[in-house]
């Protein structure tokens, strides 16, 4: 019995193209002889949909799409992820196609509430969805059988129940399969940590399992694909491309799966990590300007290591050609910024072009003089040069049509350490959900095949050049420290003595905890952030902007 | 039996400081010979709380909150709204305190998924409490007895399960009240809506009804207060202040209830529309500075309405002594924006200073000359000025501490018609969910005692004026027509075909469904507004930026 599996890169709401993408895999494997193809949740809408699916005939043009579909599979069996709709009801369901007609459709049960959900939750869980309660109870009703193998179909999380329902007790129902349509995004440890899951899930119910993924970027999140089949042992037999679509034809039939020589399940470390998140960023870059049509980025470079890191990404995935920078130096810039960031133009094959904001902020000191009449220098003066850099990128971006990445780091946002419609500007958020200890890794990375980034940007220390001599230092605590202690309590959600436990300076831990907490009305209005961590901000961490807690 | 209602405003998280005022409301009601009081869903942490409830120690800090509100207690029996926790499950819930004791929890059930909520879905539901299942089997458990009647406990919509249990078949369980606590937003309609609602779960069940409700704005969410007490039949006998905190005692013994007079439901009209959306408005913006602890306001003044109506507000809410205005003219402002500005704030009591744009523009274009080369003005001249605008507002804002107040209005926001990073700027959005058509009746409303709002500023033509003659109706159909198409989208969520058929030209509906669509990049980044529809852009309709639906 031959398998296919599908590993698609959908994008949302594009019926068309998906529907287009999934017949010629369809075609390709059954020119291949495959008895069943098996594509990703939700592979023919593209996932997240939030509201969409609500959306009067968006579920009827998906109905539509899998007619056109079924008359192309009249020789395969097919599996694919789709939305649908009974009376009232909108599930996350999974289409099944047999000689060229829609046979069945099984639905997603979904009974979990946020806090039981992994990393992931909120994406099409209870908000949109409704709960399939049926299934939970008659998970022996989602089987088909394929060539006289027994197949259970289970859809993302659903496949938790299986443990806790002990529906395999009797022979007669077990199955001879689970095949599973995920939609797994990636996250630090997701590609060990999921995979593992996976793997015991098999073992301890002595059932091979297949599981589906999705891979790309859709807005902040990605999928990273690695496609996996395990033998009842929950050895791994098969495993596909990371971050890249796939596509591979696998004989399931009991004595060949015997035969499969096991590959050995991954294993996380800094440098598994570090690539990872540098091919996870990659893709959701080239994916936002892909699937919305852009194909050139523009970003300012600081001198910094945030901007260099955004830049080397930014022309790994556009080219170089695509990639316009801007140098905007003032009278508070070090030397260093402007030879610095044209030493990384220069290694980056890219042209840097400068603009000096002391003419423009002497125009709006002009302009404002007899309002603020004299008052010393401050905070007002400082995001002046930040916001002039914004506007600046921002004409940019209007003029040529470059979409504006943004360089902020998810340190320097939890601290609220940037200054709003400045440097916070963007289309999309490259590193705001990597601590800067983690843009460090990545610039490190970068190099690791030669000088992309000069080592005087990644040695000197950070920072903003908004007035003379600041430091970052001045007025957060070290990065090793900080993102110690962000980390503790964002991903970790400890309290401040919970912290403090863990050796770091309770004075320090309450500063760091006050700052996150006042800058909460700055992360409402941040462009989306590509997510990497298990806690991403305003995401799995949604904090009411006006609170006292 | 004399049972108090007390109409609090909690701060969301601020435990001690609503923890005082519940107990202080309890010495009030002991005090008048109260024999049971009874506080609003979420009264002691406030609501919403999104995450909060699931950090560390925030539950524990309310246990220990109700034990001082129960020691406070000796003499009366207290209801009130709180999270609490069990196991790894965090539920909605209420403490019943007797004797001084705090003898029971009941929890909410909410086993609704966000389609089947109404339009405050997502506020505490699936995403961040756990359902409590045992509560729709259970309800007959949910009872408690004071002065030897019979009350049966209901958590919001909760309420709605009354019906379909027919928990009440005998007279055995059937309870002698129904004490429903709630957490009610500002919809329009709501007020009347609502208390249909509310008075026909008492006439259908023959149970009087108490129904106390919170009150204030907590970000961008308006509690309407209007607690209500009906009779068996349905008949409103009682209810508390609109959009105020408020406290009463009624003697609940049946021989009384019989006797009070009934007061008329409340019915929708377009004054109580308009009248209901200012004072919602005008409390979001009043406990928006007082939660947050900012006393003082600014806004740029274009002359047009939207800016008008904000500061009008503004003023209204925080004292023409607290509201900065700055009008910022260019070469394309007409004559009339910056007399009738003038003449705005002269009528409104307030100073209004004027920084000419045009000398910064120049610095601008000035600088970028290098890189434009002599490209023709653009998208990027216009909105180049725009963001000069919203830079120097935030120059303001920085310099003294005055929060920018946003004052885009829904139908532009929709359309994408603004500028991020310019006039899209502000801690707060106060029009984000006010239709243009709908901020023409505010201005109305607000002049309803005399002139506030100069006739020049209502009656103009809206525009832009960020290029020679520019008009709004250049890129947009008539706001009429807009507004009808966008409500027919958005809030009634139809498809184009339906709204066609409702007598819109088809190529117009087309255009304006393109643009929504297009400009969902923008809406990520806005501010939060003051949500006052049933349909609040971003909130009860997520759409993901990069999509092809």
């Amino acid at each position: 019995m031959n398998v296919a599996v599908s590993q698609l890169n959908p994008t949302v709401g594009d019926i068309q193209s998906n529907k287009e993408k999934i017949i010629e895999h369809i075609n390709r494997a059954t020119g291949k002889g495959a008895d069943l193809i098996v594509f990703g949740e939700m592979a023919l809408s593209g996932t997240p949909t939030y509201d969409i699916v609500n959306m009067t005939d968006f579920v009827d043009r998906c109905y539509s799409a899998l007619s056109d579909i079924a008359e192309a599979a009249a020789n395969i069996d097919v599996l694919v992820g789709m939305p649908t709709v009974s009376g009232d009801d909108t599930f996350n369901s999974v289409a099944y196609i047999r000689e060229g007609k829609v046979v069945d459709f099984f639905s997603k049960a979904m009974p979990f509430s946020r806090d039981e959900l992994p990393y992931y939750a909120g994406i099409d869980s209870p908000s949109f969805f409704d709960e399939n309660e049926s299934q939970t109870d008659e998970l022996p009703e989602h089987i088909i059988t394929v060539d006289g193998y027994k197949m259970l179909i289970m859809i993302g999380d659903d496949l938790q129940f299986i443990n806790s329902l002990q529906c395999f007790d009797t022979p007669r129902t077990k199955p001879d399969f689970i095949m599973h349509l995920a939609a797994r995004p990636y996250s630090h440890g997701a590609l060990e940590e999921d995979i593992e899951l996976l793997s015991s899930v098999a073992k301890e119910n002595e059932v091979p399992l297949v599981s589906v993924n999705l891979v790309g970027g859709n807005t902040d999140i990605v999928y990273y694909g690695s496609s996996v089949i395990f033998n009842k042992q929950g050895q791994m037999i098969k495993r596909l491309k990371n971050f890249e679509e796939d596509f591979d034809i696998t004989d399931l039939s009991s004595e060949n799966i015997r035969r499969h020589k096991s590959i050995n399940l991954p294993v996380q470390s800094a440098s598994s990590k570090v690539r990872h998140t540098y091919k996870a960023i990659a893709l959701g870059v080239k994916d936002y300007f892909g699937k919305s049509g852009f194909t050139s980025a523009c970003l300012g470079l600081s001198g910094g290591i945030d901007s260099a890191v955004v830049a080397a990404i930014a022309v790994d995935v556009l080219g170089a050609n695509n990639v316009r920078v801007l140098m905007m130096p003032s009278q508070f810039s070090s030397g260093h910024s402007v030879t610095d960031a044209m030493k990384l133009a220069e290694n980056l094959g890219i042209k840097c072009e400068k603009v000096e904001i002391e003419p423009i902020y002497n125009s709006f000191m002009k302009g404002l003089e007899p309002i603020f009449q004299g008052l010393p220098f401050s905070l007002a003066e400082e995001n002046l040069q930040a916001r002039i850099r914004g506007t600046l990128m921002m004409a940019i971006s209007n003029k040529f049509g470059n979409l504006l990445l943004n360089t902020s780091n998810k340190s320097e946002i939890a601290m609220g350490y940037g200054t709003l419609y400045g440097d916070t500007n963007g289309a999309l958020s490259i590193l705001g959900d990597v601590y800067k200890t983690e843009v460090y890794a990545l610039a490190e990375y970068i190099n690791h095949k030669g000088e992309v980034i000069p080592r005087s940007i990644i040695e000197k220390e950070p920072s903003a050049e908004l007035r003379e001599g600041q430091k970052d230092s001045d007025s957060l605590p070290v990065y090793d420290i900080l993102d110690g202690i962000l980390y503790r309590l964002i991903e970790e959600g400890m309290s401040l003595m919970e912290v403090a436990a863990e050796g770091y300076d309770m004075e320090v831990v309450s500063k760091v905890s006050k700052l996150l907490k006042a800058s909460e009305h700055k992360r409402y209005q941040l462009a989306p952030a590509l997510r990497v961590s298990k806690c991403t901000l305003g995401k799995d961490r949604v904090i009411p902007i006006v609170s006292r807690y």
